[in-house]
């Protein structure tokens, strides 16, 4: 099950007080063991209602090449697919990732944050359709798209 | 750029030996810093020439619901698409992932080696095409595709 | 929604009584006119349960380059998804084509049978996870992977 | 070898001149016989440079519940690879599909054009990343990405 999906059902959304992300959005207390290892990985949500997620790479990161690694952009990009779904899953609906496909634009490095923004293609009973890009200093990084099904909470 | 595609490039793989994976390869001497933060994720050449890759879950890959982190298993599968590929990528070719689609199929958890297996379908010049499974318990839980793309050192 | 899983809902299975195709099932009757138009594809259940599927390609299917076209391979893949699953579909259940993955790993022409194996991952109470191989001549034109949604009949 | 790819080397795309859609830009002669038998399949540049491609559904691309057929919008999708592409590919450089991405938002029927529009991510030297959208009266059906690879002219 994805960590994300984890999160929405268990884990317990604080939101920042200082720091560069001051403001806004991450899971807290450790509740997400692989997030608290590689993040934080934050959200914020825009006035129009559309969510925004950033993270600050760092040498946790990269790869044997100096370059970010591609399972940490796609790490980031399934935590993007549930803050991007935020509005359709806020209402106590669990959710997994069901399926994810990722094309390697570019390659990333630590200079400045890698932002995620995405829509929402639809959402029908039990599955919400996602996609969105992975970019850093509007350079797109990866083009991810992905479905989300929601499940009954046991 | 991948991860595994640098290490290919840049890292040092060396062999283990001691511990559970005692006679499997990784990447060595933190080259991969990613990787050691996550790993160590291992793989080993069978007598058929396949590869086999596994790394054992802990704390660390858990998400809120205790299930193992979607990233990391896709972390995992990047991995395994270089391992599966070594072979092909063995004699200095460097290559990084072009694209991978993913497939959740079942949570994972903390109980006994994530195992990666697949198989090359097909090298041309410029392209790998590899697709795998990730296993534990010989319970399938992720189905994974994707391509590498061939880089000429600089 | 998917051909296929239409057919499953509403088509005719007939089995073709002669011609190359003699002993293999397709949907009959004009019940796709999508299928009729590009078919027949067909299938057969093997001794081991499993499902092969087939067409025979001709200058209909070909683009510009005197190749198969690429919508006519993932045309047939999509049919493939549901005769890979039959047995998991076959009591009734309906299902749609919720996402498929394809990766052209090298161009087919019109000498021989297109072949479509593939395998059923998982099925869960609401998803079949299935993956399967296009070859021609026993070389591998296109990997697909995908997830068919089970509906409720209406 | 993906169709539009081979049209883009070997086609020869036409303005029609009449009908609902007069002005547009399909590939003549008959030289694809697959988009001949599926199409016409047209797009047109629009004045900020955009590529829309559409096609009117009718009887001919109904499945067996009388709802669109998925091979049929996959078919349509890979097409609009190319159109969305056009710009990087108009000097004569040929492409191929190597990879493409489905997922199915919604059922399609015959009630007005099918459209496409999507965009260009990246080209780098070998590679072109394109992501886009069909949708109907305004409604989204298939969410689609993909990778073409350049090849050069033999």
């Amino acid at each position: 099950m994805s960590e994300s999906a984890a999160n929405l059902a268990y884990g317990r959304p604080i939101v920042l007080e200082d720091g560069p992300f001051k403001g806004w959005t991450t899971w807290g207390g450790g509740a997400d063991p692989y997030e608290t290892l590689l993040g934080p990985f934050c959200y914020r949500v825009e006035a129009d209602g559309s969510a925004i997620s950033a993270f600050q790479p760092d040498q946790r990161h990269l790869n044997g090449a100096g370059a970010l690694h591609g399972g940490c952009l796609m790490s980031f990009a399934d935590f993007s697919l549930f803050s991007i779904a935020h509005t359709q899953l806020s209402e106590g609906v669990n959710s997994v990732t069901l399926t994810m496909n990722s094309e390697f634009i570019a390659a990333g490095d630590c200079d400045g944050w890698v932002i995620a923004r995405g829509e929402v293609l639809r959402e029908t009973r039990s599955v919400v359709f996602i996609r969105g890009l992975l970019t850093q200093r509007d350079k797109p990084l990866l083009s991810f798209s992905g479905t989300l099904k929601k499940i009954t909470p046991r």
